[in-house]
């Protein structure tokens, strides 16, 4: 074990400090978490603990299990805190990839799921596309509907974000196509052309994406990510244009004037595939029907750009007039403290699509009315989504505004930046480029070795914690941390960071 | 109206018949589903009924709504019969495109979403392949390793169809590359230019797939799909190699001479195409790795094939060292009477895949621990699959195995392809080709247009049916369908077709 008996180095802010979670902490409008544990607690030697260890190789029988972090008593979790089999109760900040929007069996989601109106919902798998629910268009307006980003009156619920990222991808290939045609359904020679894959059936159109963007890992959305190689090896791809995303220098308003050069480079390069795109005839090269971003490239490393960078992204793809996605299926659902994390851009021209899916319980995209697809059946699958997940969906979307969430998010997420700041101020050699927005923040190390000590010491003094990039771990709690939880992570995190700087 | 008043036609076998269901019927060893409605029923003038007109105008301002049937009432729907928000009743033989298991609202699926010890698996959407569930080694060897196909011991679970066979094509595409490089890990240069889409790191490899057949809709797997232009117009796809699959006549052992030299020809164009495949450099042109092949195209029309053919297509793909993917999406689950179809062919060589979605609830793949793929995250999304379909999935299987429900498939689909003869041969000029096994049957009309009506009309006497290919029924009733079941359809039928002939 390394040592921790070391006084605060000298570029301390805090040397006065005992602990965050016995000082003031901010208010929040949300109530705490009904019975939730007091804090987290490790009672084995390791972690994964021996009955994990045990249930994972049993599960070896049957997969790969190297992502497997521990097996989780899911019953026994309750708010912020993921219990695993073993008694270790863990702080979550990591919230299931971002897939938890209320921390842990909120009681208002089990009473959903305990109502017996619920319960034909719960046992079919309905073609939505062919027989819809009886109350499936109000129940749109209530969920999808209610929270539908400004602009986008289409919505299509879809299984998760790979599916609805591709799905979108084949909308924005239909509306590109139908375009070229003047409105014309396509004709028989297109239709004959598709089945051999061959011109004009199936043309070579692409999406554009970005370095470091994470789209999914289908075969079509896997061509437009590019965050991890070992995602990518040995798996064909279309061959489709990729631009630079910005590599920005944090905290972003000290180093304006040189992010700002970096982003017009990235914007150059993205109008010139955009002008050689538009040059392209149908035989030589493929053309770019859309492109497609992350809010905040998550997978890749939580890189930003400014809300400038994405309102002249936007722009370029409207001069051009290929679609402009934005992929919200990690940044989506509140936790950069705005519903959609694109709201901060302040666009006066909407993306045309918005995809989604993680906290959203279900899949899916919204789009404007213009890209929507005249023909039945060209964007459709058996399930089309699964109407339990929008009872649950509904039942999170009720709490995130009868709780203030969003609120809560912002009041959590700026104590949480400034404590991880003031600890990156402490240790700055292990700690930089704080980063983020509403409790969707980020922190890097010197180098992957280091960060992934930290991930595995937090682990032990019970923290759930994710890397993502290279160097960086990423903040994902639900929308129900609050500031105590903050504190409870900020404290743990200086102690490692002590333990780690004099290891 | 048709006209329906016509005495039968001299080449009917039934003159004195008066219905389906006053005569005998089979025993079936399943019990009737408890407090099933009686019959279908009609009670609106046209179908959809103008509830349902309504809900899909407001839908229509959400969505394209071309493919929507109607609105269902699930709570209503029971057993056999699926209900409409207009009080309409449908005899279903559709299933929600075979997607259902045990007819609507079956009691012990209503007891396992009663069940308080599942609600922690309703409320999460947690990251299966990284957290999984205390019990989940118990649960997967209790359901999906409880019908494992015979020499598949890997499992995965996954979300839905398209996204079973695309992870399915990324694991051979993984083990193809793997096996070439001797064993080992990606290298460093492999690593680095799959991040550009370049040699080696991203290669040319293809899946080879049959001409009719349907593997999803995503980019890879729309790649392998060629049963409708419709589906692939307009979008971008792989140039994969493609082989003819079998138009074989019906009754099967009546054209036996014809259809062996069918298969023998198609097998060799697969064997041409392996054979050039296997003398590709890397920077010619696409190198076969996998191929896929279902066990009857179902989107395509029902196209069937025999066990031979099927044999030698798998000693094929283990000639030329390329994987066996079978794509049980449609016909796994129990409704060929065994509960995978591939069991007809009484392999000495399991398939290396086989994958699975829609009567399963969950979607995934099995296959043999060789294909497994040594390195975590490459087989890998955020959620790999649903807890809560597990939950049901397990009690289906119980259902199924409690109720000799293979043995009901068996029985009713003897009697229902008996009964479409008898109307085929009555009816020689409209219905054709009564083919398939269990209640997995199909039947030809000589148009697109004849089908359509012969739909329609059915529908308005209270039958939920559907297409596919371009002429064809499909029966994918759900496991519970029973004789007597069959004896209203043929009832139904027989007096569509009468009123088609006299039209």
């Amino acid at each position: 074990m390394p040592q921790r008996l070391v006084a605060p180095r000298n570029r301390s802010l805090w040397p006065w400090r005992r602990s965050f979670r016995t000082r003031a902490l901010p208010a929040t409008p949300s109530p705490p978490f009904p019975d939730e544990y007091a804090h987290a607690a490790v009672v084995t030697a390791h972690v994964p603990g021996p009955k994990s260890q045990q249930q994972r190789q049993r599960l070896a029988a049957l997969q790969n299990t190297a992502a497997v972090g521990f097996f989780a008593d899911y019953a026994a979790s309750r708010g912020n805190y993921l219990v695993d089999i073993d008694g270790n109760r863990f702080l979550d900040v990591y919230g299931q990839i971002a897939s938890l929007a209320l921390g842990y069996n909120h009681p208002k989601l089990l009473d959903a799921m305990r109502d017996r109106t619920s319960l034909a919902m719960l046992v079919q798998r309905p073609c939505l596309g062919v027989f819809p629910p009886a109350d499936w268009v109000d129940r749109l307006h209530r969920t999808l509907g209610a929270v539908a980003p400004t602009g986008l009156t289409d919505v299509q619920t879809l299984m998760c974000g790979s599916c609805s990222n591709e799905n979108a991808y084949k909308a924005v290939f239909i509306w590109f196509q139908t375009k070229r045609r003047g409105g014309r359904a396509p004709s028989e020679h297109e239709l004959a052309t598709s089945m051999l894959h061959r011109l004009p059936g199936t043309p070579p159109l692409s999406i554009l994406s970005f370095q470091g963007g994470f789209h999914g890992r289908l075969l079509g959305c896997l061509s437009t990510t590019h965050s991890k190689a070992l995602h990518k090896v040995d798996v064909p791809a279309f061959d489709w244009p990729v631009a630079p995303f910005p590599k920005l220098r944090y905290p972003l308003e000290v180093h304006q004037a040189a992010n700002e050069a970096e982003e017009a480079r990235c914007l150059d390069e993205v109008e010139r595939l955009l002008q050689h795109s538009a040059g392209v005839t149908e035989h030589t090269d493929s053309r770019i029907a859309g492109m497609v971003v992350e809010p905040i490239q998550a997978e890749g490393g939580d890189n930003h750009a400014s809300p400038a960078f994405f309102r002249q992204l936007r722009d370029l793809a409207a001069a051009y007039d290929v679609a402009f996605i934005v992929d919200e299926v990690q940044t989506g659902g509140g936790s950069t403290g705005k519903f959609w994390a694109h709201e901060h851009w302040e666009l006066t021209n909407p993306p045309d699509f918005v995809t989604f899916s993680k906290k959203m319980q279900t899949g899916g995209y919204y789009a404007k009315e213009a890209f929507r697809v005249k023909e039945g059946y060209r964007i459709f699958n058996t399930w089309m989504g699964d109407p339990a997940k929008m009872i649950t969906l509904e039942a999170v979307l009720k709490v995130v505004a009868d709780d203030s969430l969003l609120e809560n998010v912002k009041i959590t997420g700026n104590y949480l930046k400034t404590g991880l700041q003031d600890i990156a101020d402490e240790f700055p050699a292990l700690v930089s480029n704080v980063r983020g927005q509403g409790t969707y923040l980020a922190i890097d190390f010197p180098t992957e070795a280091v960060r992934n000590d930290f991930v595995n010491l937090m682990k032990m003094k019970g923290v759930a914690s994710g890397g993502c990039g290279a160097t960086s771990v990423r903040f994902r709690p639900s929308l129900i941390f609050q500031p105590k939880h903050a504190a409870e992570y900020l404290d743990k995190m200086h102690e490692v960071c002590k333990a780690l700087v004099h290891t």
